[in-house]
């Protein structure tokens, strides 16, 4: 059968693969410095200027792989990497994202696709049940949910489909004024996403009010009950609130519960970001403490991208109402218009989210859930935690060293006894080791070394190597 | 060496990809169905209700691809797909995808991934060439390039940067009243994303003017100025215009170059929606009109997911000035800073769209321009084009057939004379062959079939089926 010069016949394509292969495992492999020793513009200036007109062989792009890109890589995987927070691509993962990528499936509408549409649905409630989430966040009820591509977009989606329950989608039809006086909350710790969002969804960043914390960098609940209680009296709409489990920052673990009933006096919504910390859900002991409170959360999101090695981006959001969600996403043109939406039968996907399109990202989670198992990625999360333990009692036997919050899971802020410049000193001395990578964050306006412990890669061995480095 | 259960060891995901490369490379094959025949809930019913607690062996998982997912996919590769727009996953970028997978980057800061950052600005800059995109879009000026999720999510934060734009970012900080006033446009013919990016981003929805079209399904400029200039002139603000280049109803290419004049009179940002049509730009012969009056617009988006062949997501954005879009999107939290930010040196990604997180999508455009080569893809839109135009003549040549609006490159509207029902018939009919798959729209209230073609996969032989079934 003859080809066109723009296609693969199947037999080149499964002889490509052969030959990326060497290299993708290469990727796995546990020896590489974490961050990239390249200069800004190094890469850049390595690429040519002109795009190319005729096809190169693969061969050719693989050397270039190597030599130009690879050096610009940074091994978000690799056993040290204790920056920000573990970005995991577990192997069955990105093979679940490889049969994805060859379906080519376009999952906006259960039309469009019923396989990306239903596997989503199961995967969520497999997701739901694991992490013991609340009854009231599954699908057949009121409730559902969704794989949002990140966290980002799905405080998003929350935030204006709460905007839109306070002013009966006025926000969303109207738009100016109809925003007037709407008010959102999350504590200082907060992630910077409910700020972006807030500025996006004409609330305004200045409407959201960032509530103190306590001295574990938990939410001030009095300071919000009367944040709340004095916008309401001033004619202000309090209309969203987020609670974190687990923040960036530390790790903290605002009290969801407390929170819930005082959203309850404001008809405010109450998101739930565990963006990172959702997946030790998964451990039966750490449970409660993560999700306490969600069964009166109106959304709750956690990132499988993170922790749970589903490879980015494949974030998941629960509604106990999706109506509202619904409500204020949904777009309904002639030219997706089809029998099986109209019956009101099936979901369609496109309706949860700011995109239209979508990627059949609940294929990596099926791989990744049935060839891991659920109790093997808790065993995981466990072994991550008892690393972060070793870390702490280390930290508690060096003088020089303190824990500047309590450890939450895997997560350990650091700092010096003798201030900040001893604490950056500490951070750039691990940092430039070439075996391990952390980052930094400030409580009370002190400078702390966040190590973040949760690669798929990291083991005892490099545990040890780093409480000796951090001994120095 | 030792591993734990949740580790995969090279070898092992070595043969993982082995196994799976059969289903891998039957999926490229070109005999499918393009509908799926799955009933509502057919699919999840076949999904255990309890997730896996124990490892599975792999192939389990692929016995289940088959059997369950498969029938529930639908065959957006296929070659009689004519469908909504292509959405093609070329297999050099779903192996492009693959060693991005492997990579594990996370592309939100340069100092998060230098490769995945400065490839990016490589990408876009090779791809604003190959399209003839002007100078003014450039990385280095004040302009740029940036890659979204979708077009949609690209809509939103072109609209977001417009809203700030005119109220001098009061927009952002102050939200609600800042935003009364602001009237975004496009036309009736225009994308459903600019109608919900309104709800979403406190214009509203009611306050996007959807102006009339000619007889062409172009916007009426006319219509446009006279309406901007009423609105002027009553005290409301013109903020946004979508220009659209190759309307997903059929294919109507808005006069971009006359709606820059009448924005520019109202310093109205001018956003270009060329989502499908823009890859026809790197056909020489096509470009002047695709890209005239582009050197005007403010932004200009088109998917590579979609003609391409990026494989889905995949969406490209320029800016003629960044730093209205990147002053809306900035948020600059502790834990993110860095040095290498802080230099402005780099570019960080994380400020150009709404999500945080980004994964490495520059490489399959890497792989895909360089293993192809950006005259084959040319030559694969030229000869989808000559398809469209062998379909032409044929309906020209049915008496009880007519185009429903002028084709537009790969894009035709055909209707059948004896009026809706008649059409419906046909769609149904070409719809249950088996073998292609049509949608459909209204153009003046009357039902058309849409036959987009475009799929990589496409040949003579399936045109020639195609055109002997709509004979029939």
């Amino acid at each position: 059968m003859s080809r066109h010069a723009w296609q693969r016949s199947p037999e080149e394509f499964a002889a490509h693969l052969a030959q990326v292969t060497p290299w993708l495992i290469e990727q796995l492999q546990d020896d590489r410095q974490p961050w990239s020793p390249c200069a800004p513009g190094e890469i850049l200036a390595k690429l040519p200027e002109q795009p190319p007109s005729s096809p190169e062989p693969l061969s050719t792009v693989l050397e270039d792989l190597q030599s130009i890109i690879e050096p610009g890589l940074v091994r978000w995987n690799a056993p040290g990497w204790f920056a920000w927070f573990p970005s995991n691509a577990h192997p069955d993962a990105i093979l679940g994202d490889l049969l994805a990528s060859a379906t080519a499936q376009q999952g906006m509408l259960w039309a469009s696709s019923p396989a990306c549409t239903e596997l989503e649905t199961r995967m969520l409630e497999w997701l739901r049940i694991a992490l013991g989430l609340p009854e009231n966040f599954r699908e057949g009820g009121s409730g559902g949910g969704v794989i949002q591509d990140t966290a980002s977009s799905g405080v998003l989606a929350c935030m204006v489909a709460a905007r839109d329950r306070t002013t009966a989608g006025l926000a969303t039809s109207k738009g100016g004024d109809a925003c007037g006086g709407l008010i959102a909350y999350a504590s200082e710790q907060s992630h910077s996403s409910v700020l972006k969002a807030a500025g996006i969804c004409g609330i305004g960043r200045d409407n959201l009010r960032l509530i103190p914390t306590d001295e574990a960098y938990q939410l001030d609940t009095e300071a919000l009950a009367r944040t709340m209680e004095q916008d309401a009296q001033a004619g202000n709409r309090p209309c969203f609130c987020c609670a974190t489990v687990g923040t960036t920052g530390c790790g903290a673990i605002d009290p969801v519960g407390r929170i819930a009933d005082i959203c309850g006096d404001h008809n405010c919504w109450l998101h739930v970001d565990a963006a990172w910390a959702g997946t030790a859900a998964l451990v039966p002991e750490f449970r409660t403490a993560l999700t306490a409170g969600s069964d009166r959360a109106d959304s709750w999101s956690f990132n499988p991208h993170k922790w749970m090695g589903a490879a980015f981006d494949c974030s998941c959001l629960w509604l106990a109402d999706r109506s509202h969600l619904i409500a204020s996403m949904s777009i309904d043109p002639e030219y997706l218009s089809n029998s099986a939406s109209r019956s009101g039968d099936v979901i369609d996907y496109r309706d949860w989210h700011v995109q239209l399109g979508r990627r059949f990202r609940a294929l990596k989670l099926w791989v990744l859930l049935r060839c891991t198992g659920v109790d093997v990625l808790a065993d995981m999360v466990r072994a991550h935690v008892g690393f972060a333990q070793q870390i702490e009692n280390a930290v508690e036997g060096i003088s020089e060293l303190l824990l500047a919050a309590p450890r939450t899971l895997s997560l350990l802020c650091i700092r010096h006894t003798e201030g900040d410049d001893a604490t950056q000193d500490l951070i750039d001395r691990i940092n430039q080791s070439d075996r391990f990578a952390v980052t930094h964050c400030r409580l009370d306006g002190r400078l702390v070394m966040r190590v973040a412990v949760g690669t798929l890669a990291v083991d005892q061995e490099t545990v040890d190597a780093f409480i000796a480095a951090i001994r120095t």
